[in-house]
C-alpha cells in the first residue's frame, strides 16, 4: 500500500495513553496502522483496537453524503466551526472507493476545508487509498472508533454518494445526512438510487441568493418525496432542511436536528450500536469467508468456466454454487 | 416439510417429456420436487432442472409486489384474463417469506384469483410453505425456469410488498411491478422503504368510482418521486399508469408498457439476465457457505459469546470475525 503523504509510518505504533490523552500525531499513525493491510501491522492494529474500544462510543457519529458539486466541503466546513464554537470537537473521515481507483483522495485536497483544518479542536483523514469498497468502510468504521478514544465527541463520515459505501456508512452512524443542491432532481444531481432512501435528515445547500427560491422549492419536493417513503425507525420521520454556508443561515438548525433525532433515539442507541457491531461482524465475516474463497485456486478455476456456463443457461446457478461449495469445503 | 394440499408427491419424479409437453401435472410435480428440502429430492430437482434448462428462458418474467390490500389478485386476475384473450398463457408463482412464519401462503387461499385459476391458458402456484426468505426465492426462481420449460410465455412472480424477498425477485425478473392504491404515501400503505426503488414500473390500483380522482393524484404524487430518483437503467424511465380491475381501465396499458419495456431492453435482455445468474450463482454460494459455517457447532457456540462481547465494545467486529473465520476453516 502507497504510503500516504503527511502519513506516519505505520511500523511506529502509537502509544494508548497519548491517543487517549488526544495527541494528534498518535490518533493519525493509529489511523494509518488501522489501514494498513501487511498481516503484521493488522495484528497490531488490532491489538491497539482492543485497548482503544472501551474508551470509544463517546461520539455523535454523522454519516454525510452529497454527489460532487453539492458543496459537501463548504458545508463541512461551516458546520464544524459552527460546533466548534460550541464547544465540540470534530473528527472528519472519508470513505471513498472511487479513490481506490484514481489513487486520488476526497479528502486529499489540502485547499479543502482550510479553516477548519487549522482548527485544533478538529482531526481532518483523508480517506484511505488503494482498498476496494468494504476494505475502505471497515477500516473507517475502526478510525472512527480511534477518533472517539481520542475523545472526539463529534465524528463525520463522508462519501460521494455515487457508490456502494453509502449503505456501510449508514450502518456505522447514528445519523445519516444527506446533502443536495437547489434544483433538478437525484437523476441530475447523480445521487444513486437508494441513498435517499439511508436519510434520516436531508440536507439542501446553497440556500442562498439566486438559489434561495430554488432551494425552498427543492426542500418542498423531497419533503414530498420522502413522505411517500416509510419511515425506517419507529422513532424518527426524516425531516428536509436548507442552509447556506455563505451567510451561515439554518447550519444551527441542521444541528438542532441532529440533538433531536439524539433525543428521539436515547432509549435505542445502545440497541442500535449493539445491533450495528453485531450485523458487521457478520457481514465482514462474509466478506473475509467470500475472499478466502475467491482466493481458492481450485474454485477460481472452475467459477470461471461455471459463470460461463451459468450465463449460457447450461448449468443452474444452483448446481453450479453446490460444485463450487464442494471444491472450497473439500480442501486437503 | 409439510406437503402442501393438492400437490403430488416429490417422491414421483416427473417426466421431462411430460413438462415440456406442458403437462400441468408434471409441471406441478416438478414445482414440488424442486421446494423439497430433502437432500435426495434435491439431487433429483437439480438433475431435472439441468434437463430443463435448455427450453427455459421463452418467457417475459415480471416481478410484482404490493402490500395487502392494494387489490394484487384483484389486479393479477384481471391482468391474467386480459393477456388470455390476447393469446398468452401466464404462470403465477409467489414469494412469500411471511408465509414461512406463519405457515400460511399468499396464493393458498383458493378464492382467490378463481376465473383465472380455472383457465387452461394459466398456472397458478402457491408459495411453499416452511423455508426461509432467501430459500423460497432461490425455489422460486427455478420454478419460473420450469414454468417456462413447459411453455408459459408470461410469468409473474409475486411478494408481498413488506420484506426483504423484494430486492431477491428483482434480481430474477425483467421487470419489476410495484402495486399502490390511491391515497396515503408509502408509510400509511405499509411498504417498505427500498421497493419502490425497484419498481420499473408503478401502478396505482383501484382507479375507479369515487377512488379515480384521488388514484389521479397519488400517480401525479408518484410520477414526481420518481423523477427525484436515479434511474437504474439507461435503457429504461420507471413509469407509473392507473388502473381499475373492476371497469378494465387501464389494464391493457399496463401490458404495452411491459412490452415497451421488454423492446427497449431487446438488444441487453441477454446480458441482463447472464448477469443475474452469475450474480445468482454468487449469492447461492455466499448463502450455503454461510449456512455451513452457521451450521458449525464449534461456530456457533463461539459466535454467541462473541456477538455479546461485539454488542458490549469488549472486542471489535474485525477481530470477531477473524476468530471466527478461524474457527471454521481449521476444520480438521
Amino acid at each position: 500500500m502507497a504510503k500516504q503523504p503527511d502519513s506516519p509510518d505505520a511500523d511506529e505504533t502509537p502509544r494508548v495513553a497519548d491517543i487517549l490523552a488526544g495527541d494528534r500525531r498518535a490518533l493519525a499513525r493509529a489511523i494509518t496502522l488501522i489501514e494498513s493491510t501487511r498481516p503484521d501491522h493488522r495484528a497490531a492494529a488490532e491489538t491497539l483496537l482492543e485497548e482503544l474500544l472501551p474508551h470509544a462510543g463517546g461520539a455523535v457519529r454523522i454519516g454525510i453524503s452529497g454527489a460532487p458539486g453539492v458543496g459537501k466541503s463548504t458545508f463541512i466546513e461551516a458546520f464544524g466551526l459552527h460546533l466548534i464554537e460550541a464547544g465540540h470537537t470534530i473528527a472528519v473521515l472519508a470513505v471513498d472507493p472511487s479513490s481506490a481507483l484514481s489513487g486520488g483522495s476526497i479528502l486529499g485536497d489540502k485547499t479543502r476545508m482550510e479553516l477548519l483544518a487549522k482548527r485544533p479542536e478538529s482531526f481532518i483523514r483523508p480517506s484511505p487509498a488503494g482498498q476496494a469498497a468494504g476494505g475502505v468502510a471497515r477500516r473507517t468504521r475502526e478510525a472512527m472508533l480511534a477518533c472517539e478514544a481520542a475523545g472526539f465527541d463529534i465524528v463525520l463520515v463522508e462519501t460521494v454518494g455515487v457508490g456502494q459505501s453509502e449503505a456501510a456508512v449508514a450502518d456505522m452512524v447514528d445519523l445519516f445526512l444527506l446533502l443536495i443542491q437547489p434544483g433538478g432532481g437525484d437523476d441530475l444531481q447523480g445521487i444513486k438510487r437508494g441513498i435517499m432512501e439511508l436519510a434520516e435528515l436531508v440536507v439542501v445547500t446553497k440556500a442562498d441568493g439566486v438559489l434561495e427560491a430554488p432551494a425552498r422549492h427543492t426542500k418542498a419536493d423531497y419533503e414530498a418525496a420522502l413522505s411517500l417513503l416509510r419511515a425506517t425507525s419507529p422513532h424518527w420521520k426524516p425531516r428536509v432542511l436548507a442552509c447556506s454556508a455563505l451567510n451561515g443561515d439554518g447550519i444551527a438548525e441542521v444541528w438542532e436536528a441532529i440533538v433531536a433525532h439524539k433525543a428521539a433515539l436515547t432509549d435505542v442507541l445502545a440497541d442500535k450500536r449493539g445491533a450495528q457491531a453485531r450485523a458487521w461482524m457478520w457481514h465482514e465475516l462474509q466478506d473475509e469467508l467470500m475472499a478466502s474463497l475467491r482466493a481458492d485456486g481450485r474454485v477460481a478455476k472452475q467459477a470461471a468456466k461455471l459463470e460461463e456456463a451459468v450465463s449460457d443457461g447450461k448449468i443452474s446457478p444452483s448446481a453450479a454454487a453446490q460444485k463450487l461449495l464442494g471444491v472450497f469445503l473439500a480442501r486437503d
